[in-house]
């Protein structure tokens, strides 16, 4: 089902799709054209034909996508047909949004665990209920509560710590919000996402006036 | 300076560069080859040199890049070498923590104004000490403030009246973190964040063992 070679812009529009779809779906849409399921996902309908080319054949011609078979196929290529569970290692301010991100749940990551190693936070508990534990713990709970993915919103000096425990706890994929770079070995996925890049790359559109 | 076919890529890898020449900068390092400058990156060597192109003439052959004059000229590329003023417009708990997100300031965006329709929170302060003021001031105060961006922290249902409010007022970039498409009009430039694709992205890797 899957193939290596798919495009990171690809994937990336194909979780815009999938949203779009999801929301049709509640609002009990049955078949979207791909003209129209275009226009609401801000990008052309022969794109949106190209990359789900890389999967396989979906839509009808004629007739469009039957949305509830489309959404699912998209989740199912994307990886996304599993509960995943998320330990959060740093709980500031953006940590305890991110843990109460609605979005997230309802695309299936699950805050089950949280750290830190500041012991006024240490003991206490997150708004959703989930414990504040000491960073040393990560990884016995990793392991009890089968956690796949850390995400990591420690202040910067604090993000390579971090990491490396999750590392020793035998996580696999660790989302970066912290600004700063981690290292991991090679067989770890980092994906690093700068909050600022958002704001620099608006500016320079607003700047150059492309 | 500026030319208008810069592909979006290279603009948030210049992002990226920027920052690690900062870093760099702080540390006191004058002078830094091609090739190590791409490994802190974690880019090849012939990718920044490309990316640099579009902008002219940059670094000495057999020295390197000139640590200090390649953040400066990067920053003035993007439009960075001024400070932006931006209002917040919806004060939960993400955008509690993006107002206190301190990279946010290095770069120079200020959040000087902060909004929401919530009685209970308009009338009281960030912890930055900004007032929460209530939406139907926002034209005014992006007057008085000169706001050039709005950063829209919402529920997904109030969003689009965050961004109405916004172009009222004038604002002509929106970021947008709802999980939640917005319409503006076309002189407006909006960028949508959705934290749950950088999710997607990092699980479909894990999944397809990429």
């Amino acid at each position: 089902m899957q193939s290596p070679k798919v495009p990171e812009a690809t994937i990336k529009r194909l979780s815009i799709y999938m949203r779009v779809l999801k929301d049709l779906e509640r609002k009990g849409v049955e078949v979207i054209s791909s003209a129209e399921l275009a226009d609401i996902c801000g990008v052309n309908a022969a794109q949106i034909r190209k990359d789900l080319t890389y999967f396989g054949e979906f839509g009808v011609r004629g007739v469009g996508y039957y949305v509830k078979e489309l959404h699912f196929d998209i989740r199912k290529v994307l990886g996304l047909n599993q509960k995943r569970n998320i330990a959060l290692i740093g709980v500031g301010n953006l940590g305890r949004a991110l843990a109460s991100y609605r979005s997230f749940t309802e695309h299936g990551y699950v805050f089950v665990a949280a750290f830190d190693v500041d012991p006024k936070k240490v003991g206490t508990f997150l708004p959703t209920g989930v414990p504040i534990e000491h960073l040393d713990e990560l990884p016995r709970v990793a392991r009890e509560k089968h956690i796949e993915i850390a995400i990591v919103t420690t202040p910067a000096e604090a993000a390579q710590d971090a990491a490396d425990a999750a590392v020793r706890a035998g996580i696999k994929g660790i989302l970066n919000f912290a600004p700063v770079q981690i290292s991991v070995p090679e067989h770890v996925k980092v994906k690093k996402v700068d909050l600022t890049t958002e704001f620099d790359n608006l500016v320079y559109h607003l700047s150059s006036g492309t």
